[in-house]
């Protein structure tokens, strides 16, 4: 059996995404699908609507045969960590081939990875502009491309870390279908992710644009998940954690511990907070990442040691993924783990246990601990 | 002018601390009556059922001339150290009487002081007893009295302060009137503290056992302040905080730090949190003060260093309190601080402000920055 891999957040798991499933088989004609994603928090380090376990049962039974969680240190991090967590994890699944959208798939991307290296790395230090505006300058002016879509930044990131790390994988953007990324109405049978969350919290229908788990599990959704239900702890350890302190969390550079402090000492409200602390320099993904590795207490070296010790939490699979995992097993570098005992949440799987235990402020399903991994069983 | 001084939290106040405020007067001929209170968090670690200013405004309008706060790292103590700190203050005021309610004002309290010193240290080794049954068990063998009710406990950590720093201020137990501390009834004029925040939580009238300050000011309240709400904070702390940090939590002492840590990862409700903690060793007012140490990350440096460095700062006074504040001026060792300034609040005061801020879980008002004192001008 030969697998493609797809770089997943699910947040939450819709039709666009069996699209996508469906595009990748047709076009690698793998027998498995392998998805890595990331678990409560994403990429832009916010909640996820639904639980990691909730995304991976609507995964598994709609086309993914095995879902395996982006740790929150490779997950909770800018698009280019993000995309090389999730490949470093792929290839070592053995997957063989990996398909993603991007919104200019024609691009040469390898051409634009290339082009980077050529990169001056004195002019990274405006300080009044964020670090993609100064990237996106000299990209310009050595290839006449910008990356300014969201899925065009991670097609580049995924290239850059197939070239450095010479995985054999081989790439595939593709289109995008139907709603753009950033559009938020929700109209035919395919919706973007972000404009299904602003369905929810409105109240308005969603079901002719997900499969039918997603929509159940949406339907009992009490409150949806925000920072706003995370700030009093956020403001909390801002106030109460001398600032010597606060300069150990991971990101916390260049002086936004005082940024932080006072804002939290002022603001009352999450929306107030964020307001305060933004920058030219900072764009609001960073800050929210900033946010919840503050309030996770993550510090510098915690990312470290935790990026030392690679690992494949498996939240679910089919038979068919529970085969593929029997034929690699063997072959894989990175500890395999199903169930999450005493050993691991103290250890390996620190963080990833920690941030299910923040996310607890949302469910009172527990995350980690014993949880046994989602078996979706199906018809011939 | 010569003054009484109160050792007060006035959690609400009330009718009977108008009759204690009365009796003080009557008893000692004081012309000018001085009120150390607790701010916002009580003796037992728990958060105040009206901030620090609303208490003050009532206990003004009721017969307190001079209201100076009795710092969280003072109040927020076993009895022995809340006594200890107030009379402190209170010698620093020139107070030369203390005036106090005890459920046996005619013991000799110096005499069961003289007989503590007796003890014999070593009977303090049973984990399996609070520190309070084994104090009782020796008292008993010397003395043939035991210091059960909490207002006699008080009473014999008045009488070791003077005696132990040579204070020349004249102590008055008197009886108290009413209701017991501990019944929990609302009846006739006079009803404890605990008794009233009952009704409160009831929606039970209270305006008659309380003066319209209090009552108007508990009409407003739209939720109750309790260690519920502070809980999520609470939990994150012990969860995301490395271990070996929480052991430099005051009081996190034998191995607490674990008891602590386990019982927030298994519990999502503060009632199940503190049950599942609870010992035979420990109290459950221990318990509280531990979690409001921790919440605030209060170490063991930090209320050494500001145990080091005592100081008044003046809630609210009347026209005669700031006439006895000008004549004493000069002759306070501590520094007198009205206002708090960004200097204050980094520095000298930096506990009770973060405790300020984290009341502010409670109430929008904003508790320290710049608040001037509660001034109550009365007719002649």
């Amino acid at each position: 059996m030969h697998a493609v891999g797809l770089v997943t957040e699910y947040n939450p798991f819709h039709n666009g995404h069996i699209y996508h499933i469906e595009q990748a088989k047709k076009i690698t004609n793998a027998d498995v699908v392998v998805a890595v994603m990331s678990g409560n928090f994403t990429q832009r380090g916010e909640p996820t609507i639904l639980d990691k376990w909730q995304r991976t049962r609507a995964a598994l039974a709609n086309g993914v045969d095995l879902v395996v969680e982006l740790p929150v240190f490779m997950a909770v991090q800018p698009s280019h960590r993000f995309a090389a967590g999730a490949l470093q994890l792929l290839n070592d699944l053995q997957v063989t081939d990996v398909v993603f959208g991007a919104e200019h798939p024609s691009w040469d991307f390898s051409k634009l990875v290339t082009a980077e290296r050529h990169f001056n790395e004195k002019s990274f230090e405006q300080f009044n502009a964020t670090y993609a505006t100064q990237f996106n300058q000299q990209l310009n002016e050595l290839t006449g491309h910008q990356l300014t879509d969201p899925n065009d930044i991670l097609a580049f990131a995924y290239y850059k870390a197939i070239i450095d790390n010479q995985y054999p994988i081989a790439l595939h953007p593709i289109n995008r279908l139907g709603s753009q990324y950033h559009d938020q109405t929700v109209t035919g049978t395919i919706a973007s992710a972000s404009a299904i969350r602003r369905a929810v919290e409105l109240h308005e229908a969603i079901d002719r644009v997900t499969p039918a788990e997603t929509a159940t599990a949406l339907a009992k959704l009490k409150k949806l998940p925000k920072w706003e239900q995370l700030y009093p702890l956020l403001r909390n350890f801002l106030i109460q954690t001398p600032v010597e302190e606060l300069h150990q969390i991971y990101q916390m550079a260049e002086g936004l511990e005082y940024r932080y402090r006072e804002a939290a000492e002022c603001e009352l409200t999450f929306q107030g907070f964020i307001h305060r602390v933004k920058t030219k320099r900072y764009t609001y993904s960073r800050l929210l990442r900033v946010c919840l590795y503050a309030v996770m207490e993550i510090t510098n070296s915690q990312i470290a040691q935790a990026g030392a010790h690679p690992y494949l939490h498996v939240l679910g699979f089919t038979e068919r993924g529970q085969g593929y995992l029997h034929q690699v097993k063997k072959k894989v570098e990175y500890p395999l783990l199903t169930k999450i005992g005493q050993d691991e949440h103290d250890g390996l799987v620190n963080l990833d246990y920690r941030a299910g235990k923040l996310y607890q402020m949302f469910t009172d399903v527990e995350q980690d601990v014993k949880h046994a991994p989602i078996i979706v069983r199906k018809g011939n």
